[in-house]
């Protein structure tokens, strides 16, 4: 089977082998770092084996809890994120965060997390850092987050922060799949920010005014407050508001207190159990459109199949809808045999 | 088939009878603005019947040549784009203006697209002007795009203009849809939009440095031009950096002149028609992961099924990637006959 399986734009690990399959897995039961690494890396290639190390991991999780932070560039969600992480650690407790980079899809994202993280002052050894990027069209960024936590979760993480760089709809995604939503906004910013409002209003549960000793924080904080009194949410919670300066460490206490406090409403209330499912909706379905393509991509034949339909697209010989639908039959035909296309 | 229709987040559209398909068919051919936006609106919404049209439509189409702008918010992307129109426009082309806005998933994006376009002056009423953002996960906003991009060229469009809000992973995707990449930067951004930079760098086929009367314009200029110096492209295509102020109107021509030079490359050398060929590739791919999902939501008790399968992963009886095989078989099952799930 590895033979035939081609990602484009992903490097191929070795073919894991049954030893080390269950000394990766027994390696993220007991926490360690470097299988927790290893198996994110298979997990982000979308090697087709790592859904059998997920669903062996899947007994073992559920006690985690996520936090998505996101907000537009130079809100300053490293350094928030970086004090949120030592907040945790010093109350004895296993932390993660997640770089999530939908900007870089050649780099592989690693060059920024890099330099992120080299600023990072307030985090020991004992925190797990990790920098996520999309590899080409087949990972679908999302999925690989909801696996990458399930991993940590696996591991006995007790907290991992999701961290987003962009402010599309991809980093939407990926915020959502986390339980709670921190959304920054600073002071000051350009109408495009304050046009993009509309849309994030509506998936911040904590609303973080960072950087809140530059002019215009009362301002601002007056627009979400509005925001937030005239926007019902179909769950009941009202989303809190909070003030940080992270980058001298003031106001992480009340943030972590905001955080704790929708912690207790969504893990203990019935809408709180409304919302877990509907991250779980909208996980099987991304699930599913990331498993069409890679089931696509590893059976026999079909990659070349995609490039003789395009082919054909091109030269107009058939529709890209039609196409659409060959590529669709190869996926649900008979393993090994995708339909011919002449 | 029509009453078992549910597409989460979608405003359901009336069904299109046949004789209202015949005429919105024949008003798109003849141009008219009012069919354009209509088909435009279908396609958004993922409605089944929208690919109907577009396979009736796609004999018309190849006409057209469609430039993506990109650049992080606050670039001056609108500006430069409504500059580009009008300049087209000066040429008696007809012009068309789609304005993808990702980051507001929940407000459907009118909101923003009316407010920049409030702010148009240089746009005339001959000029085609469309925001689009995606409608739940089902769409995919690269899909709906490219689907977008064939209504209007069958429409007779000469040049179509994609301007992306954001700057995410989506953004890129939707960029790379169009023919040409233009990526926009200004003097002087902050440490994000620099450490962006290596993704953008490799998708920009022209490079526009706007509010190039800033301080710190010839800096951005070095460091670009060096960037492009040391990269090469599979394609071959050196890309070309030019200098505008868009808010008064400055470079356009240059800006112009140097999309006119990449659409002779794009059109008339083998490898510009090897990149004609990825970006049908990609498309194909995208269609695939799209209609997955529109197949399975249109499958009568199919929704039920997603539902019940999530509350199944809530309460631990049974693990996502299970769950997500369960649905993938209802989507390659018999029509009407999703498996049953206890």
């Amino acid at each position: 089977m590895r033979d035939e399986l081609k990602i484009p734009g992903a490097l191929q690990p070795a073919a894991p082998t049954k030893s080390f399959s269950e000394g990766l897995v027994r390696g993220v039961l007991e926490g360690d770092f470097r299988s927790v690494a290893r198996l994110i890396t298979l997990v982000e290639d979308g090697v087709p084996e790592s859904s059998a190390f997920l669903r062996a991991l899947f007994p073992h999780t559920g006690r985690c809890f996520t936090v998505g932070v996101t907000g537009s560039p130079g809100s300053g969600k490293s350094t928030l994120v970086d004090c949120l992480a030592g907040h945790y650690r010093g109350l004895g407790l296993k932390v993660g965060i997640i770089a999530v980079d939908p900007t870089s899809p050649f780099t592989g994202g690693a060059i920024l997390g890099d330099r992120i993280r080299m600023q990072s002052r307030s985090l020991d050894s004992g925190t797990f850092i990790r920098s996520m990027a999309t590899r080409g069209q087949l990972g679908g960024l999302a999925r690989a987050t909801a696996d990458a936590l399930m991993v940590l979760d696996s591991a006995g993480f007790d907290i991992v922060l999701v961290e987003t760089v962009g402010v599309g709809q991809d980093e939407v995604e990926v915020a959502r799949a986390a339980q709670a939503t921190l959304v920054l906004v600073v002071p000051g910013m350009g109408d495009d920010i304050q046009a993009m409002k509309a849309g994030i209003m509506e998936i911040g549960d904590i609303f973080v005014i960072n950087k809140a000793d530059h002019a215009g924080a009362d301002r601002v904080e007056t627009e979400i407050r509005t925001l937030v009194s005239i926007s019902t949410r179909s769950d009941g919670w009202k989303p809190e508001v909070v003030r940080t300066v992270a980058s001298e460490g003031l106001g992480i206490g009340s943030c972590a207190g905001a955080i704790e406090r929708f912690r207790g409403f969504f893990t203990a209330s019935e809408r709180g159990r409304d919302r877990a499912l509907q991250i779980q909706r909208e996980r099987l379905l991304e699930l599913v459109r990331s498993k069409v393509l890679l089931d696509l991509m590893n059976r026999p034949g079909c990659a070349e199949l995609v490039d003789a339909l395009a082919r054909r697209v091109v030269s107009r010989e058939i529709d890209p809808f039609s196409a659409a639908d060959e590529l669709l039959a190869c996926v649900c035909g008979s393993p090994g045999h995708p339909r011919e296309t002449t």
